[in-house]
């Protein structure tokens, strides 16, 4: 397999129009753009080919309802920590779409999984969460390559969650996916146009 | 932007034919294709927008030599944890192309930075270490779709890699790439095909 520069842009492309997305549409998304980004996470590396991401998709109201409320009590601690010039700054951003995503999906990490032997994560373990992490990018990349949003939403106590969704022994939370047809489309972040965080280019030195 | 079935089939072979590269040829990767990969990291999804990645490029012989070291040293620790039968398979393995790869970066993780003012990040600090991890896959599939190939070696010690790049207090070790034009492409994993650990699917339920 060559790639060409046609891939090459459409890659460039897909990595400048991904966003954050907090402001959905609520239009279902359709069951064939759900099953390409469960395929995606199939594609994602992972240490010792482990794969040791758990997914729930939650369509329950009850389950949805408490993670509101999680994200309300951990937004409103979080205000609560700024002096009160950047506090009326935070409040005004909107930080997740949980009121209006259609799909909603809760991601573990096992940190214990029998797939790949623990093969490149005994000196760190943390490469485990890492592959999640690689994983939920590849879906994000695959929801925008559908023009779909997707927001990750981490204003979230992990304890709580795991409580939430009665994660098994050994699943650590990693992060609430909000997807959908987004309002608007951005090439650059929220964050940066509200003037909360600038982008900085990428710290880089040789040795 | 609108993205077209051409845009998502770039990106879904992107996904297939990325791999973890771990023989290398040895001539070098161009200046304009290094900068494309920096480029990458500056678009990669960050909590609070606060980009925490650190990158050096390792040109120096005696720093390369360290990692070397330190590499074999930890392979060969996890050699010995294993019982006989599992230690020959696992010692038939190639785990890293450090011994031919043409450029190499370690990765760190600021794990204070000002950038983001603590937003998204009070009740998940590491949720700069998954920042890091995405920035490291879009580095990855851009890589890919240059034609190149990347390595992510975590058979290290985190504590003596900040030892041997003097890094600064609150920089966390992600991980060592190994960049360079790749001996041969697939689009199946190393561990599955050398019946190390078979791919599997995403474990994926509804609640």
């Amino acid at each position: 397999m060559n790639f060409t520069e046609a891939d090459r842009t459409a890659l460039s492309n897909l990595l400048r129009w991904r966003r954050d997305v907090r402001h959905f549409r609520t239009d279902p998304v359709a069951p064939e753009q759900m099953d390409a980004l469960r395929h995606a996470l199939d594609m994602a590396p992972s240490v010792g080919n482990a794969r040791p991401w758990r997914v729930i998709r939650v369509t329950s109201a009850s389950l949805r309802a408490q993670v509101r409320d999680e994200f309300q009590a951990c937004n409103a601690d979080a205000a609560a920590s700024y002096d009160d010039a950047t506090r009326d700054e935070y409040l005004r951003l909107k930080l997740a779409g949980l009121d209006a995503a259609p799909e909603q999906l809760a991601v573990f990490t096992d940190t214990s999984p029998a797939q790949g032997r623990k093969l490149g994560r005994r000196t760190m373990p943390e490469t485990l969460q890492q592959s999640t992490a690689m994983a939920i990018h590849a879906l994000w990349l695959t929801a925008r390559a559908l023009n779909l949003g997707v927001g990750m939403v981490s204003i979230l106590r992990p304890d709580r969650m795991a409580h939430i969704f009665d994660a098994p022994e050994g699943w650590q939370f990693s992060a609430y996916l909000c997807i959908g047809h987004p309002e608007f489309t951005d090439d650059t972040p929220l964050l940066h146009r509200a003037d909360w965080q600038q982008n900085t280019p990428t710290a880089w030195e040789e040795r």
